[in-house]
């Protein structure tokens, strides 16, 4: 066996890989790659080439997600699994996601040097946004044989249903079920990008995450009275746009004093939303995150009983759209600690920190031991052209994934 | 001399007038009539009949305001003006401006019944609401002096300048000139809707308006950082959106506690504007106005310096756009005191109010002392198809009018 490559021509090669599938796109001159669109062809034959020199026939699911298995000569059948989606938000960045696949591959060439007794299958997904059909992790609920036959009537904006874009793409709608992920399956880990502030405010290039934070989405609508600016005294008014304001600082106030808990009002819409009107009515649009879901349901619990004091104390109707009540997903205790353990093997600060956002580990969690590794996001930006990662931190990434893979080989072995 | 009409069928007949002109549209099956559009020439033919079967011979000026005079034989050559608008907002009531009209030709025959010893002119305006150049007061600047030749050149939606427009109607605009009030004219008088709900919050018909609010409007932006609104913690935010509520709720506060003013922000622009982003720039639009323009620019000042000191706080950028900043416009006393006075003579409480809206009074006040009567509109409704007025409203308007031209006359005579 080889040391091989250093890390850091690995680590240049893992960006330069991501690089060159952001210029495979539906938009010239920006990232936008939603799922089975033409470009996706161009990614997957990428990919096979790829998985081809490492020995490894790769092949599309029924669902289009790309998968590829290395058989161990040392393994016993078990496999660990690796990987992250390629679809992309509308005008994206060249890492979400797509890192999570090239830093797999990686992880499998140092798998294969250090000969681990396991076998790895490595998963494109295929759907992770939701940008095509507004419903996100198609992907990986078909490994994770949470795809509900009924997802195959979504259609997209120009009215294709799923079905159709999966035969489109010359795939066979019938035979997902197939694309369950198999039984001898022991973990699933995921690398990304943070998409957040937070490793790069405390200067670390990595961290093991512990849970996939849950989320409660709503929106609601006050209801006042459109009237003119100059004309109507201020006791007389009822106005939308003062009660929305009185309740944003509401939320802002309760999540600053609240530890692990994210809340935002990201949306409104005013009508008539003219400057010499008085706000007639405003819908809000709010979600809260943690990982803690007491912590997160009882905000928001808080939060819409002071919706309605304000619309009630404001005499203003008031009407409640919910929209979402998603669980926290905690990654798998052992993996995580695996990852910890590594990252500190690997001469670095064993950072653990929850997930903000989704991801396909919290629904491949549904179905094996899942666990992901996150990289520092220089300026917190994603879904942004100037998202970015330092090659230090994939550098970063490689170490940990090789500290990883000997401690699963200790494990196992 | 005969008492004439009932006053109460006087009402009814000002009032259908009003519906019968609101149905002369650029739109089938509402009300919209921008200036110099087809329908306007409608509204001129059926007035010129009307003031036809009262002797009157009513031509349009060259800016297009309908004018005629009624020559009364005790008269020594002075004259008192009446009138109002006759064009509205897109999609509105019957009676903004043109109520204003059809009183105004009640009044006239009332005058000519008690042989008023004043001539009385009747100016139905033909642009209030800047509706089709963007520019207000196209009429009364005419009739007042203030209509610069650069005007001429203001374009519509469809790329006709005003001059265009002007000759389109048969008209030259080489002589708006011609159209500046003559000097014998010795007050202005307009009745108009109140167009906001304080006369119906005191249970009033009418009150004489002792001025036109002077205005300031601004607009700024806050400009943060968007971020995504599942991974950035709350001490890590620069959101542009909360910022901006906190602002809204400085603004209510000062205007609750601010006799005299009314502040308003009635418009925001947010981008993204999406429930999961946290807001990365939010335009605030804002006016205040109020009868006293110290108050009115002290809370300008004030808003404008705890705007810059929230922006600071939490490290946002700012940019300030001005807007307007337009003086009140005090109306004539002693024809405002003629008019309390002869609210009281018929019968009613002589309230005095200022008026938070623009109107033609405040543009003819610069050239000749100006009054305006206001009745109580129904809901505080206006610009909307529903706007309305009371028939007993209106009818208190003509006794009140009758009262006000005793006054007149025996002042004169």
């Amino acid at each position: 066996m080889t040391a091989g490559m250093p890390m850091r021509i690995r680590a240049a090669r893992a960006i330069a890989e991501c690089r060159r599938i952001a210029a495979m796109s539906e938009v010239p001159e920006q990232t936008t790659r939603r799922y089975l669109t033409p470009p996706v062809r161009d990614v997957h034959a990428l990919l096979q080439a790829r998985m081809g020199s490492l020995g490894i026939k790769a092949h599309p699911d029924a669902a289009g997600n790309l998968r590829g298995l290395w058989r161990s000569q040392k393994s016993h059948g078990k496999r660990l699994v690796l990987g992250s989606h390629i679809d992309t938000v509308p005008n994206a960045g060249a890492f979400d996601g797509v890192l999570g696949v090239t830093v797999a591959l990686e992880w499998l060439e140092l798998a294969q040097q250090i000969e681990l007794p396991l076998d790895i299958e490595l998963i494109a997904f295929s759907e992770e946004e939701g940008m095509r059909f507004g419903t996100p992790f198609l992907g990986s609920r078909a490994v994770a044989g949470l795809f509900e036959p009924a997802l195959l009537a979504l259609t997209d904006r120009d009215g294709a249903t799923l079905e159709e874009a999966i035969r489109a793409f010359g795939l066979d709608p019938g035979r997902i079920g197939e694309a369950l992920l198999d039984g001898n399956a022991i973990g699933f880990v995921e690398v990304h990008i943070e998409q957040g502030p937070v490793l790069e405010a405390e200067g670390l290039s990595v961290a093991a995450v512990t849970s996939i934070a849950g989320q409660t989405r709503f929106a609601f609508k006050f209801i006042g009275h459109a009237n003119h600016a100059g004309t109507t005294p201020m006791h007389l008014r009822r106005d939308a746009l003062a009660a929305a304001a009185e309740w944003i600082g509401a939320v802002e106030a309760l999540a600053l004093r609240t530890d692990g808990l994210v809340a935002t009002v990201g949306r409104l819409d005013l009508e008539p939303n003219a400057g010499n009107v008085i706000a007639g009515s405003v819908r809000v649009g709010f979600e809260v995150r943690s990982a803690q879901d007491t912590l997160r349901r009882n905000a928001a619990e808080t939060l819409l009983q002071q919706a309605q004091a304000i619309a009630r104390r404001r005499h203003l109707e008031w009407q409640h759209i919910p929209q979402m009540d998603q669980p926290a997903v905690p990654m798998d205790e052992a993996l995580t600690a695996y990852l910890a353990e590594a990252i500190e093997a690997a001469g670095l600060p064993p950072k653990r920190m929850p997930s903000g956002a989704g991801h396909d580990a919290m629904v491949m969690a549904a179905r094996v031991p899942a666990a992901m590794l996150f990289l520092r996001s220089p300026g917190g930006v994603s879904h942004h052209p100037a998202e970015t990662v330092l090659e230090q931190d994939v550098e970063a990434a490689l170490s940990v994934g090789r500290k990883f893979l000997e401690r699963l080989a200790a494990e196992v072995g």
